[in-house]
């Protein structure tokens, strides 16, 4: 288990230095933008980066429409087999517009999921970062009780 | 590769048929929503069943919340070494309500990320179906070209 759960409760709130050292360590994400009042979501590759989340875009792109915007969400998760994790970051996405931000993310070792050939970089600085551990397996079938299902 | 790129594009956009053969070899995706103009995204476990998506959730949780809502997306992605997919449902999320329902969602074989003692059915009925596959390697070097970074 990456994290103990004390109080046998299956679903553990991550604090916020956690839900870093999990995006630290996750190179792909999703950007969760709301254009016109519709949800658009897009995968992406991620890099943790002085508590904000950079990534690639083109111009031109929906991705780039939904990621200059007030209000996204970045979700990254894992998936183990007795063992599941979600970070939730809410924040502002803006474009990186000097040459310094942009050198300095140049070196952060992102790929964008559909290369061009005039990238952006784009940083989501968060205002609220959350997370969960999810404990499966004993946790599961003791709060499920005995009418629960296997699977 | 699961699907060719005949044309050298390293995006190839998927079928609906496509969309499908993916999402019915995936147990886990993401629910994303928008409550009072802000968009939430919730990993859950997901099946296929007669081209809807059905999960699993509790009542009183944001999950529950979000899960009931006329404007919601699905979101399912995979990553390899050398490639990637992603598939988005946008359609309506409605409780099952009749016991018929219910026991044929019963053998769907789900389970939620957070169990509970009241556990609900959700069914999304999808207006939209789309999906993307990603050709990373060669596909991706010819297309960014002399001036692009390795990584």
């Amino acid at each position: 288990m990456m994290f103990d759960h004390p109080d046998n409760n299956p679903v553990r709130k991550l604090t916020e230095d956690e839900c870093w050292q999990l995006l630290e360590r996750t190179q792909h994400g999703r950007l969760v933008g709301v254009v016109a009042g519709y949800p658009d979501i897009f995968p992406i590759n991620i890099a943790a980066d002085q508590r904000s989340i950079v990534f690639r875009t083109a111009p031109g792109t929906k991705l780039a429409e939904v990621a200059v915007n007030e209000n996204v969400l970045i979700e990254a998760d894992g998936i183990l087999s007795d063992e599941a994790w979600s970070v939730v970051l809410r924040g502002t996405a803006a474009l990186l517009q000097t040459s310094g931000e942009i050198s300095e993310a140049e070196r952060l070792d992102l790929q964008p999921w559909v290369p061009g050939p005039k990238e952006q970089f784009v940083r989501v600085t968060p205002t609220e970062v959350t997370g969960r551990h999810f404990a499966f397996g004993p946790y599961r079938d003791a709060e499920l009780g005995e009418g629960s299902e296997g699977g």
